[in-house]
């Protein structure tokens, strides 16, 4: 279980960082849908390791085929299977690693549960998943763009560098400008200033990402378990890191009185709209056609270039040297994942309403 | 779909707040297991309006009735069905607000998706429904028991009243003791004021309920899309009126470098556990054997007792009045249904941990 | 898990033979639809022990009530909770074989599978739970009915007694003019005989019900596993006492060439028809638009008013006595219990069809 | 949806019989599994076209890749990714059949359900990709091994030939030696020169085809609606061209009276067994610990040698003429496929089955 995400558009991953190769199967993709191939390699360069000073310097080419469910450049409705081939492996960094745990990471939990684990490179644990995840968000964001729907996200926070101002007063296009992924271009350069700094000092640090999704049509979520912001909040929890998610007022909103927090309602051209949008777009778990926003809280990367204290697989006293190349921070590759499951997300909850009325 | 939750341990909850009655179809229950109803009583009461100063003055006995999958007090393996008849409905209290959509709440939203909607009380949208929780929760939570696992919530903060001292540092027993439940007793004292002040001002206000799972074996939790805290987060945010869900460090763990937030390993009895625990007992989305512990923001309830402005299903602007008995804050009867929540989420991972292995 | 069918109409039963109640939640029914209770409660005594002297004489009253999911006399798009109250439990019936394994019962592989059981009338293995499958069926009728989709069963054949022709040379609607159901007058006549002879012998004979759908529009299905006719299959082979299962040509259809086996398609008024249909209106698992047409096998009933060797929870030889009030032959009953499953599969994949393309 | 199969133990295949390639992901196979790939292999072989004289001469050469999930030779309980390419693709054979309904094919009903499809040998429909399921339902058999679980299927009927000798009074060890799988010499000669004939006479024909579970232990199956019957039924009827399934006493069992038909329980060295097994090994949907056997009924194929009339696209009465390498009987290949899914049925049980006792 847990390989898989989604009710109607549906993903099902597999793949570890050091295998022959990982992949996924979509299914449920509507038929008809014209899958650029391009669009999907721009998303999963925008994830790629190596793309910046600030990010890992591991190659990782990630070049995919659509092994099946397109004809003639079209979705047929059927599984689109996905397969990126691993090239870049270098299994052996790992070899001093592969009866150690490596605090914070998942090798003492998946040792528990399975009692047998993949060491290379964290194996399924490692993050190197999602770009199977960024493939297939990818399609689902051409499907939400038929629509009219559109998921940006960007880096709000690195440390204590918090980007005070709202979405609506940034401009969004501006994301893609620096290697940091803030649409601040001051608040952008101290941040980059800050990942370098803790990346010579051999150190990680954490970030939060924010997101938003526009032209979401009101009425999408269910009822009860399956509310919009519940699936979401899951969708972002489940990408490595994570340790927090919060929409619309958020952990903010627990100060607030209900006679300010509440957004009335009026009507501008016809269309139903709220003057505020604390709700954050999804009122009782239903999209109510404001803009849906929310932020995640991504923790410092486990993987440190410092010898730390450990236990070995005996439970003797072993310590774990940072080898290898990794991330001073998350949150810059981070944001292309944010948006592919946020795309996910709202695919599938938009194929799901066509089913709510006689 | 969206009224069913978990995979083996599994609940589907029905019923609207002024229908006939509400209940939950409870599946997976291994056999065997005594059911002890003064407990499921007990449970329920906790969340029952009505209990105090502080919450709504509404009265919902809230009896209910099993009707099936128990057998001379034990579970026989098959669907528990439970169901808790509605007696106080007062239906009449919402014909005011029957063709208006009340800012805030789901009125807007559930039209807009089902084009038609049960108006009294919200419908299914209101937190009637997380009675059925708690009733599955209670029989989750006396699963987990077996098993030496307990789940305790309480509120940690109320506007800005904020408890700054970890659960480490507080007695839980103590929570039960005051109507906020809030263990520490001062606090408590002044966020019973508080909730009395805004009562009185006829609005409402947010808070957060903190929750820590004790005795949880390591292991449980599923890679990748449903990670232990990834579920866990789903069914927090699934809650009515929450707007955030955290664990371990939390959003506060953004700010941290990866040399102080690693958790490191250590030996302790022969059992190995983690000095720090930032990590929430949760690595890699799986279970580590430390506490698991999460804050839920929930957000100020949306019933004001003031004039508000909205419009109504005719697209006419209009005043919508605050009337009948609601909750001036939310945590205090939340506190058993977060509980509720991750104890269904760790049964259901507990028996899902029993398939990992050969 | 096991109580649970269908994928977005989706039921969940539960309940026993003599706890306080049994019930189903639909979900996934689309708002809007009237929810006919006259209707339902014309179908659920299609199925009610007493109705006929070749059925038990066993009284259940089958009232039900709807708790959830439909206001002012339309279904709002939630779950609709529906409950029948067990009232003619006679328990004390079962005494006699408490702790013993009935032949060709569930007894014995409930005490294995779960350690403990409900022994009570057979207790979840019980045909009672059908009375809830019966009136979700009738919900799922009325949304088919919506779309010009008609299911229609009858017995067709009675231990030897065969009923040669095709469904196309029977007048469908003289099937509920006989308690046997079956639309052949001179047919049904012996088929009575027939059972009322095995009764008076203590014994029980099996049957087989035909059912036809009509009405179907193409494209209903879905690849590879979840066929339309797998889908069918389970259904029925859930229905308690099924051996066997066939659609279109089914097991006379393996001696057949393929020349003669194949449809032909050809035009008629603009819609794509075929000439012949062995495809029982189902081509690679999805609707051709011809009507679907399939037998299901019933075995005799298990409980005879005979004396029976066995065995008893220690392990010790036993006779087991036939009492209580017992159906000579399941298929007159079966008829509607078969409508209503193909009934549920039908509406749940006329709503994944519009999930379908573009 | 429907590219999924099983609950905990599942599988999810892709793939057209002329894209890229196909596969499959395997989630849920427990931990330290030896995956013995030599043995894919042989299951792979055992369905391969090209095998014998009355096979399709097509030429495919199955090899597989296991991308990911096993490491050193075992599973590691993460998703196992395996792809077969495409190699022997010929799409030119089906220009002629672009725009044409092939009569009996999946042609029709796929362009009416999502408006496109992928002609190339049936695309997703096509019996290719039976090879991911064998692939998957080797891991399968390989898990239920370890627990003394074996699977047998072979040939009992093709047209009229019929074997009316129990599996009881065969020796299925025999079911290889031949080229029509049938573990009888004297009449596998006469299927053999039967589907030789009508080869010769550019048809084909259909055929049944049994199987054998030894050594599943009492105690698997849900109730009501996930019956193990149901389940493998569904598995059965979702394999291409199959037309009927029933397990124990079958169609034939519905002549029975339940004097003849109830299988006596008795004890042998401290186990309960059943004299007669005309339960098929299961009861209430559960098994027994007895022999689970059932039949399947294959249609003739449907691709034919001859000239057939039929509609195109267009809706213009158009001729198919068969080209291409195809089967004149499916059954002999279909043994492993029937092995494949009843495996991966029987694997999905045992591990729910730990679910189910306190």
């Amino acid at each position: 279980m847990g390989n898989s995400f989604g009710k109607i558009f549906r993903i099902s991953t597999f793949g570890e960082s050091h295998g022959l190769g990982l992949g996924v199967v979509i299914e449920g993709c509507p038929a008809g849908l014209p899958i650029d191939e391009d669009f999907i390699r721009t998303e999963m360069q925008r994830r790629k390791p190596g793309q910046s000073k600030i990010t890992t310097q591991r190659k990782e080419e990630d070049e995919f085929q659509i092994l099946s469910g397109v004809f003639e450049g079209k979705s047929t409705g059927t599984p689109i299977g996905l397969v990126i081939m691993n090239t870049d492996q270098k299994s052996k960094d790992y070899g001093h690693i592969a009866d150690k745990f490596r605090p914070s990471h998942a090798d003492y939990t998946y040792f528990e549960k399975y009692g047998i684990r993949d060491y290379r490179g964290g194996g399924r644990s490692s993050a190197r998943e999602t770009a199977a995840r960024v493939a297939a968000g990818a399609i689902a964001k051409l499907f939400l763009r038929h629509f009219g729907i559109s998921v940006q996200a960007y880096v709000s926070q690195v440390g204590e560098l918090k980007l005070e101002k709202s979405y609506l007063d940034l401009n969004l296009e501006n994301t893609e400008n620096n290697i940091v992924r803030c649409p601040d271009k001051d608040m952008a350069e101290k941040m980059i200033q800050l990942i370098e700094e803790v990346r010579k000092s051999r150190d990680t640090i954490g970030g939060v990402v924010s997101c938003v999704a526009k032209g979401v049509p009101p009425g999408l979520g269910e009822p009860v378990f399956d509310r919009l912001h519940a699936e979401l909040g899951k969708a972002m929890l489940s990408i490595n890191a994570v340790k927090g998610f919060e929409y619309g007022s958020g952990f903010e909103g627990v100060k607030m009185k209900g006679s300010v927090h509440n957004d009335a309602f009026y009507q501008e051209k016809g269309r139903i709209r709220t003057k505020t949008n604390f709700s954050g777009g999804i009122q009782g778990g239903i999209s109510n056609g404001e803009d849906i926003y929310f932020n995640i809280a991504f923790k410092p990367v486990a993987t440190i270039m410092q010898d730390q204290d450990s236990i070995n697989e005996a439970g003797e006293t072993v310590t774990v040297s940072g080898k290898g190349r990794h991330d001073p921070c998350v949150v810059p590759r981070a944001v292309p994942i944010v948006e592919a499951m946020a795309a996910l997300v709202l695919a599938d909850y938009l194929l799901i309403s066509r089913t709510n009325k006689l």
